[in-house]
């Protein structure tokens, strides 16, 4: 017999790095699957190492890593985890980062400058990734950004089920805290059954360049509850400082709203101190004990992603999981 | 003697596709060059050929091609020109495309999508190009999509300039005609010295999907002249119906204003006969006879362009072209 | 449980541009499937956009293409169209173009002219395509420009059958149109059962370049059926006057052969008009009905291609579909 | 219907070069199965060339080849029969290379080398080989020159176990006879039980440079019975002398292991007729009838490949095989 | 100061392989260089080595070697050199093979048939080098195997320039010994002034597959002086039997005209005890001793390549020196 | 005028990571230039950000990164700067790592483990890196896993010329920490006029795999003076053992000699209360003021790495810099 012949099959594997094993557990048992255990570790000089303790062969392996700080500590561990990977014969490999890293670089501002977001998206590809999965990311086109199959989720259905159970019946209106998230809001109205919409305008000097010299609403919030929206809250110094603006121009309440919790400091303290009602996230980044405050509701994100995992494995259609995305 | 040692020199070569060779004139007449002759034509079947006439060997070549109507005939065209460069030994080539081709598929919008603009970035890659140079693309992030340097112009001090001059003294406010483009609209705001700006919000019915069912100005427009603006002009819809908007909302005057004048049709019958004052748009794409109209100002992109090429020839710094951005 | 293991399975699915869909639709039939519908159209200013309406996810996807007039049409929907099933995660993408296009320029004749023939494999390539399939290729050294697999299908057989039942009791001579087909006329030949050939010599002239003084036929045509055979038929200039020329050496009979009908005006004039009795080609290019005339046979290459799409799908030899080629 | 499913299988294809065919062979009757036939041959002016008879459409093939004199035929003819499996749509292709080429040109010691063992990893990946299969590489790091998984096998179990079973209960020190394997006698030493272990010094002059002065045993070697161990033997010149030096220290016997027994001449003659009692290799090359002498000793490495490239093809673990290695 | 500047200089340096380097001496002398010396050698078991013994940092280098039988170690030697010139910092590699290796292996002839030619282009671009040049490709699609710039250079004007001297006078008729070199015979017959062509057939058998039942002579060759041509003579074979059948049709002489000499056994001793009064040929391959004879006449191709590497050095048009060619 | 013709020139520019912006400094300083500012930061979330403030069109840059902990922060920062300098147009660009990162993962020990120092190599491409520069790499085959030329320095010279001065006229024996540097030892012992050589032998357990039972010193060392020299010192484990052993063996003194000072606690404690008598490193990382003590010993680097930046630079022989290598 000059061949050998065997029916063929294929291995759903679920990988974590070690920034969040909690969300990749959460993943897992949605799945019906455990996490394969790896070893990893730190050696003295800070090389990271991490590798597979079980044979990969042959599997569709899926690599969960959540991009918090130190985010290069994690990326470096997720290359090197992948470039384990592709060795040990996996026959897939997916990149799984619901928050994709450095996404705010996303373009030259000024001259000279990097452009991060596709760096990245080079290095998990060098590294011997074959697809990414992500959700909300910070603009859309970092799709492009990736030479392959991108499965990009949305979290505006998880969020806008919770906002409008908690506030459909009040007379809401949705705030862009500046002039680059308003399409967003505009999405958010549409969710929420077309409500209006308003936005923050940064009005800069004449004379000196980049000097903010006022911050002004444009739109109606006057005795309205406000439903601020971002992609992400990081420092939180300019979420914190629209949302004082709008109870300065007469809104009743404002709630805030955004897919990634980064919540560096000072973010905590100043949206805890704040008059804001509710900040609602997702677990898309962990939010560590002294991250957390009485506002703060956190809504996962791991059946949504075990959902796309899984209908990727199966080669089922990912679309219907964007219906809530108009 | 075993080598032979010659001093080094470099040399700058235009070229230009058939689309519109006029802006390649005008461009070398900047620099103080010719554009250099090439023989092309288009087979009984449609195949395209083009060559240089001149030997290209070791020449630092810039291949200018405005990507207007039919645009897969110009994209053709150009990688063919490009292969040939390559293949003839020019050192380095650089494709010079005021007007980005396919910039609007820059992002799945929904399932199954092609990534065009990245599609057309790699196909400029693969062709030989060593560099691209454009005018304010559609999105920013469409730099990432080059695997390279990119010169990214913009249009804005251009077109400020012509506004400041002919209506600075008049109480302005800068509106964008979508949700989508707030941020330009604050980026005219400033160069403009600190105006007001306002957006017209497309709100869509909760029970069926995606039909608009109102259309509403957010921000102050009544008594005052609108200064409209865009990154293109296409058939001209909705920029048409903005600025009907804006009348009837109460402004006194509509300017608009915008880089790429691509004036599909039936762009300029709308434009021709609508109410707005003046249209003033660059020639990063060709004005055809039967789109020009009154009320059309067209400054030309060619000065830039000419800079920008001597300073990348030179290896000049072309940020300083960016000076109008802040 | 660590993995989730599943039984591998594989999909065929067929796609069209929108060249010649009939064609598609023809071979689906043969293969006992449908062509998998697709959403395409053309913007205002000339762009196309071109997506599956299903999942693709795992498929092994064949894109038919009929690389007729506008060819840099087709060419840039062909390419999106294969970005975006890369993209939606079709398993492997195989380009089905049974005429390929810039076929004829495969080498550089002069110095500094493209080779697009290459640069088009390579754009299919950076694309998304892992195959490609195509009928008669104008020389079979473009089965070494695609770093990858490639079906090359012979229509000899085909064409030599319905020639071999109409004309096999006649005196056949086959007869090359010019000195660079003299071997597939022998192909010919000896698929025919050993006739003669001959070939028409364009003599140029010594004193000024290029400038044909002369065209000679060399071989016996006098009193015999000649078989005038070519890869294609593009303007039909060249074949029209070699039929002449046959005619006018006392050929009895001229019958036309050749796989691809490109019929560039003026073909169909020039061959309706003339004094050949037959005029035979197969549909790897549509035949639209003002190139269509009396003398013409038009022979289906859809069954060929079925077979080999289902061989390929099935892991099956395609090379017994060559047997006629020796 | 629009798609057509079938059930996925795999199957596995040997293919061996024309260097040592009975190794194939030998691995293929492990397995239970037969090398696939293959048509090769040299044209008169040396090229080779090389082809499957039998279809290899979505096989995972495995390509066996010995490199052994001529070492640049069987190169050349490996990387041909590689393009040949990629172009004829061979799924996954393994070169198993049990000795690996070119294998001591692996970093440049001096300026301007080359670094051919890097080289060589990068032709078989451009030729279309998707993973190697090696035994004792030169040095482990080769595997970081491939740009894919390498499957890595160690013939330390299979020699050592031949020692322990002749030479178990003797006073045993494992001797490496020069500086750069020690490391190597180390895990020898390890795989006896934890024999001392030995080197042998080659002194160099201080004035006059790279001349060696003097050779001196490090270790103690008197009155015991010496192991000396290597990668590979090639001319044999340097283990035979530090065979003769370990004797002249009062070794009381010498026995030679080896991986690979290149055996160029003169190291047949010299060893045969050298009073070491035994020396040691595996058929990672072929051993020719006038290379063979009676205290050799080649044990088979097809178990073992046999074993590896089954488990690579059902995607079972191989690090199984790797026992022996601390 | 910031930066350290000077002015640029390029430095052209020549390199030989061992095959041939007398051609390599002679195309230095025509530069007014000489070749920088090489370090070489073959290890016992076959493994090449070879570097550069001055630097190359910065250098335009060209290597050069003809690759004469055995094929394959100079195509290994070739790719290390290459490799070593890479990693020594040489700022631009051609490859100058007046004979290209494997160019015979540019198509599938039949199934699972590798693509040689493409092969060795891929080969010599993975190690490094960045353009090729070559004279006479076997068939001019070879340019688009590799993916840079190709000089192809053309030995016809010197081959025609040595007949028009001698046999100018004469009633030539160009004839070609086959079906596949009708258009280079046409080439031929313009460059000698308009002359008449002829060519060999062979014609097969209807009932045996690929048995040739006949030879026949189609074209007038009675009475006249026969220039039989080729791009290279291997065995001589089929030159032989067409000399042999042109002299059985009445030729009164025959004269045989190629670019590449390989003259593999028995080529020189069928031409040399043939009728035909003189064997032309250039030195793009070396001609030992045991293969010459006294009708054989070599004509250098050293100047025609000094001319062209000069020109590719100083980015002079290579055009020029293609006058011969139509 | 069809061209502009200038004469080429080229700058140096030198660029700086900021984990160590005093060697740069100092190498700079030995140039003769200054390192150019760049702009760094950390955001919020930890994602860096870093660009140079002058223009680097055309120019030959260098980036100094020294690869200390932690250690993935400053690879981050050097690919984003890599990057950043690609897109604003730097001819070329060479990484200078005088500690190569990740070089201790430079092989699988065990199944499944990543590659890491091939991992980076093709991270430092990816991102645009064209040439590398590093200082006595862990491994030397780490030249091969960049796809690109490595300048390999060597501190040895540097390092023995501190030796022969202090410890010149003792009985000098140099010994290995381990079996895996003996071939380091014997160039040392050459560098130093023929001194003996000696290594700590760790012997296994043969009954619990991995389990060392006892470490001796294979050599003699009794009353000598014992240079204990490794490339790196991390923990100071092994070493400080070895010093140890080597005392209770009866050496009279023992001096440690390596080229990376990693002191990743508790080396500095280990080595300060030692016994030994000095501690010899470079700074090819930064030593802080905590790991520093009285015995230790730090000479420059930044000399040889001058020399070596100058030499590349102006296309000189960097090869004289090894000559204390044999």
């Amino acid at each position: 017999m000059s061949t050998l012949q065997v029916a063929g099959s294929k291995s759903l594997m679920l990988f974590s790095g070690r920034a969040y094993p909690q969300l990749a557990d959460e993943i897992a048992e949605h799945i019906g699957v455990t996490v394969t255990a790896t070893t990893a570790r730190d050696f003295a000089n800070g090389e990271t190492f991490i590798k597979s303790d079980e044979s990969v062969r042959g599997s569709d392996s899926f690599v969960i890593q959540s991009f918090t700080t130190p985010i290069n500590q994690w990326m470096m561990e997720t290359l090197i985890l992948i470039d384990s990977l592709k060795r040990a014969s996996a026959k897939r490999i997916t990149v799984v980062a619901p928050f994709y890293p450095y996404a705010r670089q996303d373009k030259k501002h000024r001259g000279r400058e990097p452009i991060s977001a596709r760096l990245v998206a080079d290095l998990f590809k060098t590294a011997g990734a074959d697809r990414l999965m992500s959700v909300d990311l910070h603009t859309a086109q970092i799709q492009g950004f990736f030479d392959g199959p991108v499965d990009h989720l949305f979290a505006l259905p998880l969020l806008a089920g919770h906002v409008r159970r908690k506030y459909g019946e009040q007379d809401l209106v949705v705030v862009s805290p500046d002039t680059g998230r308003v399409r967003m809001a505009e999405q958010w109205a549409d969710a929420l059954g077309g409500r209006d919409i308003a936005f923050v305008h940064k009005s800069r000097s004449f004379d000196k360049a980049n000097e903010v010299v006022a911050n002004r609403v444009v739109g109606e919030v006057a005795g309205r509850c406000c439903l601020l929206i971002d992609d992400m809250i990081d420092t939180g110094g300019s979420i914190k400082k629209a949302g004082d603006l709008l109870f300065a121009e007469g809104a009743t309440d404002v709630v805030i709203a955004a897919t990634h919790g980064v919540f560096s400091p000072p973010a905590t303290d100043e949206l805890k101190n704040s008059t804001v009602s509710e900040v609602i996230v997702t677990n898309t980044l962990p939010i560590r004990p002294e991250q957390t405050f009485d506002k703060l509701t956190v809504l996962s994100i791991a059946p949504l992603l075990a959902q796309a995992i899984k209908a990727v494995f199966e080669d089922g259609s990912v679309t219907s999981l964007f219906a809530g995305r108009s």
